[in-house]
C-alpha cells in the first residue's frame, strides 16, 4: 500500500488534485497557473516571505487574545510562522512574482502553507481544513488589502537596511580615498574644459559625500515606510476586524519585527494609497543618479592608459578584451551604470503602477514589490562592489596630475582678482595661441612681482578653503 | 543729428554692434545666436530673474563690506537689483532657457542688464564698462556656477510656495466635500470590483488626506533646496572670493529673499550636486500620481450619465461636444491628467540632466530649471483649477448610491465572520446566478436570525470605525 | 588516488583554480566574482546562449575555410557548438546577465565553455588550452564587440517570433469575439461619457486591429535586428579580421540560425549604435500601452458585478479575496497591465543605456539585453494568458446592454442633423433633468414624426457603416 | 453713438459676453477660463492652426457637394479657411493648447473663428449665427473625434518634413567632416580605453550615418501619421456622416494638404487608438539619443585645452566663463544634450497619454499634440544649431593624434594574429609597466622581423577595410 500521490481541495471553482506533499493548496495552484509571466517565484524574496510570516504571526496572537481563535490553533500557527521565518518553507512560496489580484495570490499562498504545516504540528493531515483553515483562521480578521502592503513595506524596510549598509562602505571607501589623496593636485574641470586647480583628494571627498547625503535621505524615506495600514481589511474601514484589533496587530508586529511601526490614521486612504512607495523609488533614483554620476566620472579618469586622460588608475579585476592584449576595462564602474540605468527605468514602471490604482486598492502593488526590491538588491550588490573591487584598489598618477596643473591655462583664472578680466582673457587666449605657460606669460608682460605670482600660484592656496575634507 | 541706434561691445570672438536701448551686452547678444531653441526667454521665468537680482545685490552688499567694490558702484548695483526685484527690466532677459553653458549665459545676461543700468544711474551711457564693469563689477567674487544654482533654488522656493498655497486649496476642498457626504453610503470597490460598504465621505477624505500628506512631502523637500553653493565660485574651492565672502553672501541673501539659506558644508561637492532637484522633482512626481489617480477616480464616478457609474456629478463648466448634444464631459480632471503626465515625462528629463553632470559642474541646469518650474507652475495651475472649476462643484447622487448597496453582494463580506468563509461564498454564489438580494438568501437558509442580520447589515456600522474623517 | 577537484589556469591577474569539471575558465570565475549583482545567470537566456553557439560555430567554419583553423580543431568547435544550440551545455553559462565590459564576460564564457568542450571531443583534458585555446582558436578574428551585439540581435529575432505568435493567438482571440458579439448593440463612450451607440463586436474588433497593426510595427522593428556587425572585430575597422570574412561569417551565420542576415554597411557605426534595440525597445512599449490600454478597457467594462458597467464578464480564475467570498476579480488583465508598466520602464532603462555609448563602444548593451529579453518574454506570456484565461470566456450581459441604449442620452445626437445642435442640446436637457427618454421628448414636441423616428433610432442604423469588422 | 464693446453669446450654461472685435465666441471663452494651465495659446502651434483650417476647408467643400451646406456658407468658409492657412487669424486662436475635453476647446476655436469670420465675408455681423452657424455648418459632418486627431497629424506631418531637412543639414555637416578628416589618424577607443586605430573621418562618419538611418526611421514614422479618421465623428461609426462622406472629404483634405492621406480601415480603432502617435514619438526619442550620444562625444573629443583629450577643437561661439578667462566651453553640443534629455521625457508623457485612453477615445490628444510638436521643433533647432554653429567649425589636431597613435598600447592588438594573443598581451602589460612603446619592445625580444612589423604597424593598414567612407 503505498501513500496517496495527490490530495483533492474545493474552491469557488471546483475541486482540484495538490500534490500530497505540497503545503500550498488549491489557490495557490490555481495562482500559478493563471499567472505564468515571469517564472520568478516569490520565494526568491526572502524578506518578503519573512515578513508575510511576520504579519500572520503577529494576526494570530491578536485573535487569540482576542478570543476570536483557539490557543490551540493560534499556537500552531505561530510556531509554523516562527519556522517560515527561521527560513523554512521558503520553497512552498511558488506564485509568480508579478501576479493580478493586488497580491491576494501571495497571501492565500501564505495562507495555505501556513494552515497546511499548522495542521501537521497539529497531528493532522495536510489539507484538513475542518481543523484549521486558510481563510478562517490563518487570515482572521485580515484582507489581502491589509496584509500584503504591509508586508511589502516590512520587506522593504529589511531590504533597505541592507542598502543603506552598503552605502556606508561605498562611503567609507571614497573616504579613506579622500584622504589618501589629500595632497594630489589635479586640475578641476567644468564642462569638461580645464578650469581651476583642486586636488584629487576634494575629487573623492566630493562622491564620499554625495552618499552621505543620499543616505539621509533613503533614511527618511525609510520612515515613511514604518506606516502600515494592517487592520483596514477590505478597503480601510476595518469590517470583520474587531475593536483594537489594528492597534493589537501593530504592537505585535513591531515586537517580531523589531521596527517601529505606525497604524496610518486613515485607513481608507492608506488602503488606495503608494505614495510612500513612490518616494522610496524617487529617492532610490537619485541614488543612482548619483552613483551613475560618480561612475561615469572614475571611468572618465581613468581613461587611456595613453590616449585618455589617465589620472587615476582603477584595479584591474578581469582582462578586459577578448582580443585586444593587455586592455584593462572599467567593468565595475560599468556595471553599476548598469544597474542605475535600471533602477531609473523601475521607477518609471512604479510611477506607473501607482498612478493606476482605482478607488479604493490598487491592484497593481506586485509590480512595486518586484521593482522595487530589485532596484534595492541591485543597489546594495553595485554599491559593495564598487567599494571593494573598484575603488579600495584606485591609485592616483600623482606626477602627471602635477604637470597638468603647472602647465594649465586655467591658472589664470587665479589672477583675476589681480589683473582684472581682459588682461587675465588676454593671457590665457596668447598662452592657447603660442603654446606657452601663463606664469611665463605675466611675468613677461609685467603684469605681477615674481614673488606675488609665486605665492599666487602655490597649489595648495589655490586649491582653496573648501570645507571639503571633514 | 540723430542718437545712435546702436553702440559697439568686445568680447573674446570680437566686435558686435548692440541695439542702443538694449540693456544687455555682446554676451547675451552671441547666447541669443547660439541657442534658437524654445523661443521662451528666461524672462518668462520671473521667479529666476528676481532670485538672480538678489543674487547680485547680496555679493554687491558683500563686495562692499570687504572694500572690493567701491560704495558708489555698489549702490548703483543695488538699486537696479531692487528695481528688477520690483518687476522692471524682466523684458531684458531675452537669452532662451534651455542653453548650453550651463547657465552662463544667463549670469551674463544679468550681468550686462545690471551693469547697464548701474551705469546709467551712475550717469554714463549704457556700454561704458570702463566705469562699471558686468564681470569685474556685477559677476565679482562669483562664477555661474555658484550664481546659476543659487538663483535657480532661490526660484524653486519661490514657486513652491505657490504650489504649496494651491494644494491648500484642493486638500479643503476636497475636506469640505468629504464633510458634506459624510452621510452618503455607497459601495466601496477594489480592483473596479464592488467590495463592501463605505461612505461618499471616506472617499473625499482620501483625496485630501492625500494632498496633505504630499504637502508635508514637498515642504520637506524644499528644505533641502534652501542649500546653496554661493561662494563656490568656479568649481567649489572658493578661488578668487575672499574670505568671509560664502557666509556673508549667505547672510545678505537670506534677508533680502526672507529665505533661511544654508551654506554647503561641501562646496566642490555640493557645486556638482543636482541631488537636490532631482529628489524635488521626484516629489513633485509622487505628487502628479496622486493627482492624476484622483482625477481618474473623479472621472470614473462621475461616468454616465446613465451607462456609467453615476455616483457624482462634475459641474458642467462647458459644452462637451461639437457634435453631441447635452453631453459634459469631465474636462477639468482632464487637464489635469495631462499635466500630471506631463510632471512624470518632465522627471525623466531632469533625472537624465542630473545624471550627465561631469566631474566639477553639471553643465545642464538650464533644463533642469526648466523642467521644474514648468511641473511646479503647472501643477500649481491644476491644483486650483480642480479645486475651483470642478471639486467646488461637486454632488452626489445619494439615493442611487444607497441603493446601490442595498442591493450589493459584497453586504455578504460583512456576514462572513458570522456564518464562515464557506457560507457566505455559497452565498454570494447564488445571489449572483439567481440576481436575488443578500439578506434574503441569509434568511431563507435560517444562516442568521433577522434581527442579528438587520442589526449587521445597518451601512452605518458597515461603514466601520475608521478614522478617516477626522 | 583519487581525480583531481580542481584544475589551475592563469591570466593577465595571476593563477586560479577551476573546479575540474567545469567548462567555464579562469575568465569566467573572475566575471562571476566581480558581478554578483542580480543572481540571474545568462543560461536563462537560452536563445542568447543559442545564438552564441551559432556565433562560434559560424567563425570556425569561416576560419576553417581560410585555412586560419585546422580542420580537426575547426570540427570540434563545430561539434560542441551544436551541442549547445541542442541545448547542452547551457548551465555552464554561469556569469550575471548585468555585468561590465561590454559583453566580454559572456563572450569568454562561451570561449572557455566552447574551448574546453572541445578539447574533450579531441580527447585532452579540460584546461590543456595548448590545443585549443579558447581565445586563439574559439574566439580567432573575432571581438566581444562584435561577436555580442550580433549575438543579442539572433537571440532578438528568436524572441520575437514567439511574440509575434502569441499576439496572433490574442488577435484571433478578440477577433472570435467580435463576430461573436457583432450583434450585441451597446452605448458607445466618449471621456467616460455615454456617446454614441455602437456594437460589442466594433469594441472587440478594435482591439483585434490594434494587435494586427501593431504586429505589422514589430515585423518592421525586427527587420532592423537583422543588421549585424560580425567581421567589425574591435571598432569596426575589421583588424585582424581577413579579407572576406565578414561576408562569409554572414553567409554561415544564415544558414545556421535560418535568419537572412546582412552584414552593416558602415562598420565602425554598427559597432557602437544601439539605434535598431532602441527602435526594437519603442515599439515593445507601443504595444504595451495599447494591450494596458486594452484590459484597462476589459477591467472597466466588466466592473460590477452590480454597482459597475457590467457589460461583460470575465472567466474567473481564481477565488478573488481572502475576505470578501464570492468576488471575482480581473486578475488576468490586472496582471497584464503590470507587465505593460514593466516594458515601458524598461524602455527608459534601455534608452539610458543607448545614450551612455562613447566614442567606438556602448558598454551597455548588457542591460539592453536583459531588459528587452524579459519584455519580449513577458509580453508574450501576457498575450498568450491574456489570450487563454481571460478573452475566450468572455460572455455579454445582451439584455443590459441594449436596455442602456435605449434608455441613453446619446441617442440625441442621431437626431442632430434632423432637428439641429440646439433643440436636441434642448431635448438632451430635459431628458437628463426629468430623468425621462429622449424618444418620448421628440414626439411630445413634434419634433419628427414617429416613423420618422423609429427608422433613426433603430440601433443597427446607428451602428453606422464603419469598417470595423472585416 | 458708439460701437457696442461687446457682444452677447449663448450656450448649455447661458449668456456670456464676447468682446466684439473677437471671433472666437462663447465656447472659447470658457474653455480659456477653464484650462488656465501653460499660458500657451495654440497660436503657438501654427502648424496645426493651418491643418485646422485645411480640415474645416475640406469638410466644406464635401459638404456642398452632398448638398449639405448652401454653395454660398461653403465658399465663405472655404475663404476663411485659406486665409487662415496664409497666416491670417492666427492671434484668435486662443485657447490653452493643454487642454480637457480631448481638443473639443481647440475644435471650438476654430469652428467660431470660421464662422465669425466668414458672417463677416456674407455681410453679416459677428455672432449673428443664425446666417452660419458655429456647430451646425462648420463643424457639419463632424466631430472634435475626428477633426481634432487628424489636424494633430497634418500638423505632425508639417512638423516633421522640418525636422528631416534639419537633419539633412547635419548629416551633411558631418559627412563633410568624414572627408576633411580621412587621413587623420587617431586612436579609436573602447569602453573609454585605448582600443586600435582608426581615421578621424571613420569617426565622423558614422555620426553622418547614424542621423542619415535615422531618417530612414523617421520618414517611416511618418507614413503612419498619414492615416487619418476624418468621416469617424464620435466614436468611428461615422453616425451623422453622410455616405461617402470619409472617401470625399480624405480626397480633397490630401489636395489642399498636398499629403498622401489615407483614411484607416478601421475607424473605431482608429478613433481611440494613439499608437502612431506613440510610436512617432519612439523614433524621435531615438534620434535624441543618438545626437547626445554623439554631442557626448564632441564634447570629450574637444575637452581640454590641456587637460583633456585635445583631439578637436570646437569652434568658439561665446567666452566661456562669467569668471575664467579664455574658457571656451562646448556649449552648442550641451544645449543639443538637453534638448535631448526633453524629448526623452515627452515620451514618457506621451507614452502615459496614449495608454490613458479609455473605451472609445483617447482624452489626453492634446499633451500628445503638445509634446510632440516640442519635441519635433526643439530637435529640429538642435540639428541646425548643430550643424551650423559647431560641426561646420571643427578642427582637429592632426599631429597630437598621430603622435598617440604612434605612442599607443593598443597597436599590440594589430600584433594579436602574428605573435598570439599570449605573447602580446605580455608585451602590452610590459609595455605598459615600462612606459616603453610596443615596436621597440617586439623588435627587442625578436618576436618579428622589423619590416613585417613596419608594415603591420602602417596607420593606414590599421585603419583597415571598413565600408565607413561611401
Amino acid at each position: 500500500m503505498t501513500a496517496a500521490v495527490t490530495r483533492s481541495e474545493h474552491d469557488l471553482l471546483g475541486d482540484r488534485d495538490i500534490p500530497a506533499d505540497a503545503y500550498w493548496g488549491v489557490h495557490t495552484l490555481r495562482a500559478t497557473e493563471n499567472f505564468p509571466i515571469t517564472g520568478t517565484p516569490i520565494s526568491s524574496y526572502p524578506h518578503l516571505i519573512e515578513a508575510l510570516a511576520a504579519v500572520k504571526e503577529a494576526a494570530a496572537l491578536v485573535n487569540q487574545e482576542l478570543g476570536l481563535l483557539e490557543p490551540k490553533k493560534a499556537a500552531a500557527i505561530v510556531e509554523t510562522c516562527r519556522e517560515i521565518r527561521d527560513g523554512k518553507l521558503h520553497e512552498q512560496f511558488v506564485v509568480d512574482v508579478i501576479q493580478g489580484g493586488a497580491g491576494t495570490s501571495t497571501n492565500m499562498n501564505a495562507n495555505e502553507v501556513i494552515a497546511n504545516r499548522a495542521l501537521e504540528l497539529l497531528g493532522h493531515a495536510k489539507g484538513q481544513y475542518e481543523y484549521l483553515h486558510p481563510n478562517e483562521d490563518v487570515n482572521l480578521g485580515q484582507s489581502t488589502n491589509d496584509v500584503y502592503p504591509t508586508a511589502v513595506k516590512i520587506a522593504t524596510v529589511f531590504a533597505v537596511r541592507g542598502l543603506l549598509k552598503a552605502m556606508s562602505v561605498l562611503q567609507d571607501a571614497f573616504a579613506r580615498k579622500a584622504i589618501e589623496f589629500r595632497d594630489v593636485l589635479k586640475m578641476g574641470r567644468t564642462q569638461l574644459q580645464d578650469a581651476v586647480p583642486m586636488t584629487l583628494g576634494q575629487e573623492f571627498s566630493a562622491y564620499a559625500v554625495m552618499i552621505d547625503e543620499d543616505r539621509s535621505r533613503l533614511a527618511e524615506a525609510v520612515e515613511l515606510i514604518h506606516e502600515i495600514n494592517l487592520g483596514a481589511t477590505a478597503i480601510g474601514t476595518g469590517l470583520n476586524a474587531p475593536v483594537g484589533y489594528a492597534e493589537s496587530a501593530r504592537r505585535h508586529l513591531s515586537e517580531i519585527t523589531g521596527l517601529q511601526l505606525v497604524t496610518a490614521a486613515n485607513l481608507v486612504e492608506a488602503t488606495q494609497d503608494c505614495g510612500a512607495f513612490v518616494q522610496m523609488s524617487g529617492v532610490l533614483k537619485r541614488i543612482a543618479v548619483k552613483l551613475s554620476k560618480s561612475c561615469n566620472d572614475l571611468r572618465l579618469l581613468s581613461s587611456g592608459p595613453r590616449a585618455g586622460l589617465g589620472e587615476i588608475n582603477l584595479p584591474p579585476v578581469q582582462a578586459g578584451s577578448s582580443i585586444m592584449p593587455g586592455k584593462v576595462n572599467p567593468v565595475i564602474p560599468e556595471v553599476v551604470n548598469q544597474v542605475a540605468f535600471e533602477v531609473i527605468g523601475n521607477d518609471v514602471a512604479i510611477t506607473m503602477a501607482a498612478e493606476a490604482g482605482q478607488l479604493q486598492l490598487n491592484a497593481f502593488e506586485p509590480i512595486i514589490l518586484h521593482s522595487l526590491s530589485e532596484s534595492i538588491t541591485h543597489l546594495r550588490a553595485a554599491c559593495l562592489t564598487l567599494a571593494e573591487r573598484c575603488v579600495d584598489g584606485i591609485t592616483a598618477n600623482t606626477e602627471a596630475l602635477r604637470a597638468s596643473v603647472e602647465n594649465s591655462i586655467g591658472l589664470v583664472t587665479a589672477l583675476n582678482p589681480h589683473i582684472g578680466y581682459t588682461a587675465a582673457t588676454d593671457i590665457a587666449k596668447e598662452a592657447l595661441v603660442s603654446g606657452r605657460g601663463v606664469a611665463e606669460l605675466v611675468l613677461e608682460k609685467g603684469l605681477l612681482p615674481a614673488e606675488t605670482l609665486a605665492d599666487l600660484l602655490r597649489p595648495e592656496v589655490v586649491a582653496g578653503r573648501s570645507r571639503a575634507l571633514t
